[in-house]
């Protein structure tokens, strides 16, 4: 069932509008191309709502935002409802400055969301109002593990059913909910956090694999984690000695790049609650 | 002939002046490095005109523009028209927006420019005032085919001329026109597509291979198209098992990185209509 | 004893604040990654102040300021000066336009910096207000040479004296000092000078060993410099027939992912005047 939400960004080929950070932005382009969807970047206010106009969905990333392109996430965000594509948020570093936290939370807010991805200390700053975020990464004392899952899963529902719209929340475990189902996934390495940027990545597929199945956005929302996770096991597979986290990062997209429906449904795991 | 366009890029290492768009930007960068010449960015408008008069050419791509960095591309612009250096412009996204088509056009009008580079779409935007672009990649219904090349080389010489400098629109067949010739050229795999920028580096190159050539830009020009197709072409043949887009982008470079004059000369498949 | 400061930068994994510039900016978060540190990046002035809050060095790039992003620089100077913590300045392209010279001279007046690190061309204009710059790399008749080396070396140290900071000058030849001793390093190739942004990534590199080695931030400088040349030796030596600047790029970031203080020590090339 994975494999088919695959299939079908590489039939339709989704145009996936990204107002994302500079420092993964190229990653991001190419790993849309790789998973078979079309990547446009813009973020100036005057040229979002043309862009995402001719796009199919919208992945609005806070990464590095400054207050120009704060301005388009908005104006993106209420043309892409206007016209019912639909829309991501990742909340990077939500929690780690006030400027980021009260984007996060105003974004969602303002604009309907079809679906929210971060780790654990963001979406529990978007949740709570509060996190112990320190940088861009999850927070040890935050991490999701086998002993705090049931109470995780129990979180991700109910973040998710206030918030309207899938939560996807990634780390060790990742938790992709809907408010009624919860899909628990347990693919990927930790060494995919060595890389920079495997959840922007992962948040433009994302968007790419919601916009292609517009009927089953919550399994799709859950294939795009499993073909990212998958890619970073196939990824690692490849490696040789001497290799490190820069070949990683190519190996990962490679990985992407050469999936197809079957080896997702061969390789994600995966069990839904 | 060609092959000397390159060797003289190598001997000269030309600095060129890059606004460029933050997708493609590192790659723009090193595909300068590996063809010989040197790489410079600056977008703010307050620092523009400094930095291209120290250069020998500038790069002007609309990519990821915003207000701050159309003021740029028009301080700039001005000053290496003062200055006769060579201009290129590459339209990304002409046509996909407002902004991105009347800042091209306007571009054109206020600038003398040495080289347009843009996909079919793009070229017939600025040439028509309309056109079918979506996103940024150029149409099918716009594609350059055996079947319609008659009529695109002639609107490619057409447009050179009304521009007055020399048009390049790249694609599955590439044309490179001065108005009065036109290169056609095969060089290149649509696998290239599938990796982001492959366009923007070699904006890059084209200025550098202009700018190194001051006498002779029309074959400067052919020269740049056939380097990138023909190092699209040797990077492809370094592919192993496994290998996706990430790689390839690697090796393209890589291959641009190892070129000389003599495998250029060899390597160019073209014909001068 | 270098050796010790990079296993010490593994063990306290650093959180370093980078305002940098766009074209380089993916390496210098993967090799901070690489060599044990957490990047994060943010520019925005209304961001910059929480986020530097959070962080333990900040590392200040001017490759591609504008007028905002230098507010920011400003900012979160004075915040880490608040707090303490480290702040490096890297002058990219001081000598180039009269913003980035007028630029970086300013931040080292008015912020307590803990190390500058520049081409030889770039530290001599901010030694001497004026400077033979072309671009963004050095001058050859700047070059540090074995020729000129006891005269570079008085000119490092009197620099660091002055600007009461650690100052470090990179070329063919390293030379890092506090005012009062010298450390001239061989490590490296000249190969690196092919790739864009090595140098970047050793000033975020640099931010994060100064950081991590707080009462020996002279010896943690002069370690970044050793590790960042020795990975470019590493990464060479394990390049293959048709490989380039774009494959080297990754072999050295790959490198300084797989070094421990063992290698460190044992690869350095390094004596102490």
């Amino acid at each position: 069932m994975l494999g088919t939400c695959l299939e079908n960004v590489r039939k339709t080929v989704p145009l996936v509008h990204n107002i994302t950070n500079y420092v993964t932005v190229n990653d991001v382009a190419n790993v849309l191309l790789a998973c078979g969807a079309s990547p446009i970047m813009s973020d100036e206010p005057k040229d979002v709502e043309d862009i995402t106009a001719i796009c199919g969905g919208l992945n609005i990333n806070i990464g590095t935002l400054n207050q120009r392109t704060i301005e388009g996430m908005y104006a993106a965000g209420r043309k892409a409802n206007e016209l019912c594509h639909p829309v991501l948020l990742d909340p990077v570093g939500a929690g780690a400055s006030a400027l980021r936290t009260d984007t996060a939370v105003r974004l969602m807010e303002e604009l309907k969301l079809t679906a929210i991805r971060g780790n654990i200390s963001e979406i529990k700053t978007l949740a709570l109002g509060s996190g112990t975020t320190k940088g861009v990464d999850a927070d040890v004392a935050d991490a999701v593990t086998e002993e705090n899952l049931d109470g995780t899963v129990a979180f991700a529902k109910e973040f998710a059913k206030k918030s309207g719209c899938i939560a996807a929340i990634t780390g060790a475990i990742d938790l992709v909910s809907d408010g009624e189902t919860c899909y628990v996934i347990r693919n990927g390495r930790s060494e995919m956090g060595k890389i920079t940027g495997t959840g922007c990545q992962l948040s433009g597929m994302m968007t790419a694999f919601v916009t292609a199945n517009p009927g089953n956005v919550l399994e799709a929302a859950a294939a795009a984690v499993c073909a990212m996770g998958l890619a970073g096991e196939i990824g690692w597979s490849r490696m040789t000695e001497g290799d490190g986290n820069s070949t990683y990062r190519n190996r990962i997209i490679d990985a992407v790049y050469n999936m197809d429906g079957e080896i997702l449904d061969k390789g994600a795991k995966y069990e839904v609650r």
